[in-house]
């Protein structure tokens, strides 16, 4: 039950309607890692500047997380973003993306997380996924990330390295974009053919759907009142999903499985929404991750009735 | 068990990526009620020209849909609209409404109409809505539906109307422009304390939410390889919902209810847009739309484990 990801770690500026933080942790692979944690021992591997502060190592390490492979890059800076959400979330801005010490990361995995039982790739450059998927070959479970960016620009290597993991995670409309195809179950069927057993379509504040050769499956977003900060959703969804599959060794990864894995993400993601960055998933219980996830059954349950129709 | 609409009964000309067609049978009652005859004898109640065809008047009448009260106005012209939709069917947009008959519509009743069960108030001016609502007084049920016109041209009339019904069905979008919250929940909430009891969310392409006092349900829409024409899906959807409850005469009017009308909605609209205009919903049979919601219930569900979580 060892779980390595790959993938940023940075500090983020972020303006919502609900506030305004200057500085700090984000980053696909911490909010992954805060949420995979719950089900698996997590190793990050990413690298950090001279800027990366205890306090933030202190949150990576949060329920276990082994950060053996965070690489400390001697004089550099921690890669920095920052953003802005439009009044209903539904759009982002970037104003400022710093590289810093990503620009030339090489990811070196130790011996502890090469053999990870499951893997996942967050959205890096395809090659440097490629590279890490080749170094893990114990993996029984390998599930990625990727973003318009690497489909408009590095096509060839994405598809190389899509065609070597058991799973997908991407926006709806990235798929589309990806396989040219007008609907998501199209998208997702051809993405099957490409070699992968499942697709996951993240669907923002819908939700999520999931496709496998033996169906399809969806989840609501768990309601809110308010949502706070949406950075990090999708990484949050991942790691509550494959974190998910990781806890779970003796099971064949098949259609029912990836869809229980769904409720877990989709309830990690909920959390993590409620407040800026990593605040609420640092500090949040497995009760209630349990108790949402049975909130969500009983959201999506309807008995089916045999009414009598007209003909 | 009988049901009935007041709503638009039009010609359409559609253009989508899959085709374009001149000139079909649609507006928001017709859509309705060819879902709503699998469920109960529908009486809609609109206005039609000398140019409504023998052909028009036989596909309205599809499964028994009684047309006593669509007025034939002598001289008129039935009412048009011409749209188009963009590639991924996300938007459209209105090339031509020519209102025609339906300008000077003052919708009567007849006492078979006025003693419906259940009650749909399509989306017309909210001043005739509200002049239906109050001629039927027998209802058990009623719902409707709006647009983003009549809440920023006649925001009052519609808040009134809406202080009548039992069930709000309105985009999320919609429902938060209408009430100036940032979230579909919030939304829901405050037009639950103005008088209905229930608030359904059309979330298009992602399905459809339902909000009631005892809580939440959602369903994603029927995953389809192929869209090919999404008008009057939403009254399609309503269609299916409203005349779900119709059939249960004897049964309370309450979450549990309502949350397997959603499923029958949804099934409903999900042939509707599989072809233009009424083609598909015409032929459709019971069987269809039952082998449709018992995938969806499949499609949702999911077992909550009670897996061990670290902390």
């Amino acid at each position: 039950m060892s779980l390595t990801v790959v993938g940023s770690i940075a500090y983020d500026a972020v303006k919502t309607p609900a506030g305004e933080r200057e500085r700090m942790l984000g980053g696909a692979a911490t909010h992954f890692a805060l949420a995979a944690s719950f089900f698996a021992e997590v190793r990050p591997v990413g690298p950090v500047g001279d800027d990366f502060d205890e306090d933030s190592w202190r949150i990576l390490r949060t329920r276990g997380t082994v950060t053996d492979d965070v690489e400390h890059v001697e004089g550099g800076k921690t890669f920095f973003w920052k953003g802005e959400y439009s009044a209903n979330l539904n759009q982002r801005e970037t104003h400022i993306t710093d590289l810093n010490v990503f620009e030339t990361f090489s990811p070196k995995l130790s011996q502890a997380s090469r053999d990870a039982d499951v893997l996942f790739l967050a959205n890096i450059q395809p090659d440097l996924q490629l590279n890490v998927r080749e170094q893990c070959t114990r993996a029984r479970f390998v599930a990625m990330d990727s973003m318009d960016l690497w489909i408009n620009i590095a096509h060839d290597s994405l598809r190389k390295v899509i065609g070597t993991v058991d799973c997908l995670i991407l926006n709806d409309e990235e798929l589309e974009l990806l396989t040219e195809k007008p609907t998501t179950l199209q998208a997702a069927q051809e993405i099957l053919s490409w070699g992968p057993k499942a697709v996951v379509a993240k669907l923002g504040k819908y939700g999520a759907a999931l496709y496998t050769a033996d169906g399809f499956f969806a989840l609501p977003a768990f309601p809110l009142h308010h949502v706070t900060d949406p950075t990090g959703a999708g990484d949050t969804f991942a790691g509550g999903f494959v974190g998910y599959v990781a806890a779970h060794p003796d099971e064949e990864i098949g259609h029912e499985l990836l869809a229980r894995a769904m409720a877990y993400g989709t309830a990690l993601a909920s959390y993590n929404v409620e407040e800026f960055g990593t605040d609420r998933v640092e500090r949040l219980t497995a009760d209630e991750i349990q108790s949402r996830v049975a909130d969500l059954s009983r959201m999506t349950a309807f008995t089916v009735d045999p009414v009598a129709l007209r003909t």
